[in-house]
């Protein structure tokens, strides 16, 4: 296939369903935000809602969808849920059972949509601003780490916050804090700067998920609430039933990450 | 009673828990976070839930508690909501049935209470940085409108965005946006500037609640989502049953609304 990076958000997500594009989507559509999806039945929708309001850093909300709806109103105007993203990823009780292309086939009238903020849209600007991101200068996935922050309870939801770690040479440390800032609904500012131990990471070498990178002398280690935090709390709560994106295969929606920056 | 003014949150919701002060609380406790307050059925709380997170601005969740919990976890670690608010409007089918001292007597397991931000937050910041707020210097209630900005729906919720009107002159506007935008989680930045013709408004003297103020040449009308419309929301939706508190009758927490501020 010819590189479809440079496509609408519009024409990748037709790829996608027509069953033609179904790897991860990194760089595809530069600007536009990608969403993280979280597909819960009805009876667990209140408390993780409720979850996602009382943790917004790590679970920020772009758009939640009524139970049984599957078109999404606010981040595209023209795309199903069901079939415009990769890959899904199907838990039941917490066991991840398969990775399917569409769920159009097991879709239920009780499934209710969440799709959250993804750290690309802040990357993106830390990227213009000649903020060093190290992950992408080196190719790796961004590492993550299991903190000892706990997330607060909702329900059945709870657990500890997972963070993302990025050095940043010192210098730019408050401006890095500044430009994410911008971004609530998508992670937001750094949740802490520096010690990794004060919240209980015992070796930046060793990341819980992703890779570890480089860090340069006089760089310090930001770190900032994760997306994989929902789906962490989520697992962990072992409802019978839940879908979500495959990690990395994500919702490419047409709102620009701009229209995201609340200042 | 002498002048309960310079209190603490915790002695002021003392006097109100023991029917000592019933009266508005505007003014009371300066410098921390009041909360508009809305009790809804369980069945009822989901889409309530998603209303306020599809409209953030005129409904600012500061906490929700679980169904049947009436302590606070985040406003305050000693507050019972169903005795430290001096007022509470009781609804029925969306007709005011009554205005009680407290609802210990009426309390069910399945009431879940949203607790909401309030503009006495901001407009304490505007003050400090010597913006005029004029209902405050004419000693009147906010000037409020039913604008033709329509909320977006969640579930049985809907309705027009009731605004604010805030006259401020024109070289102190761009500041007026700077300093609201930090608190968004209490109305945010303002949702329209200049032209009330353009949200549907036909005369600033007559608003649709609150009075009429002062609008000096050279000054710009200014709009802010209003806590009202939650209220006016759930009235339209006519639940069979709802509390509210009795407006200016606020709940009084233990957060500085310097805490609530995001940059």
């Amino acid at each position: 296939m010819k590189d479809i990076r440079p496509l609408s958000p519009k024409e990748i997500r037709a790829l996608i369903r027509q069953g033609k594009w179904d790897k991860p989507t990194a760089g595809l559509a530069m600007g536009y935000a990608q969403a993280n999806l979280v597909i819960l039945p009805e009876k667990y929708a209140f408390d993780f809602l409720l979850f996602c309001q009382r943790n917004p850093k790590p679970c920020p909300l772009l758009e939640v969808l009524e139970p049984g709806r599957f078109r999404t109103d606010f981040l595209s105007h023209d795309a199903d849920i069901r079939t415009d993203i990769p890959r899904y990823n199907i838990y039941r009780n917490g066991v991840l059972e398969g990775t399917i292309k569409e769920i159009k086939s097991i879709w239920k009238k009780d499934f209710v949509s969440f799709l959250l903020g993804c750290s690309f849209s802040f990357e993106e600007a830390l990227v213009r601003a000649k903020i060093p991101v190290r992950h992408i200068e080196e190719n790796k996935n961004v590492p993550m780490f299991i903190s000892n922050i706990p997330c607060k309870t909702a329900g059945v939801f709870h657990g500890p916050m997972v963070v993302t770690m990025r050095p940043i040479p010192s210098e730019q440390v408050s401006r890095a804090v500044q430009i994410t800032s911008r971004y609530a609904s998508v992670h937001g500012a750094p949740v802490h700067i520096g010690d990794p131990a004060k919240i209980g990471i015992r070796s930046l070498r060793k990341p819980d998920f992703g890779d570890p990178v480089t860090i340069k002398k006089d760089e310090i280690s930001v770190f900032w609430a994760c997306g994989v935090t929902p789906q962490a709390v989520v697992m962990r709560a072992k409802p019978d039933f839940c879908v979500t994106h495959t990690p990395g295969h994500m919702f490419i929606s047409d709102l620009l990450n701009e229209e995201l920056a609340c200042l």
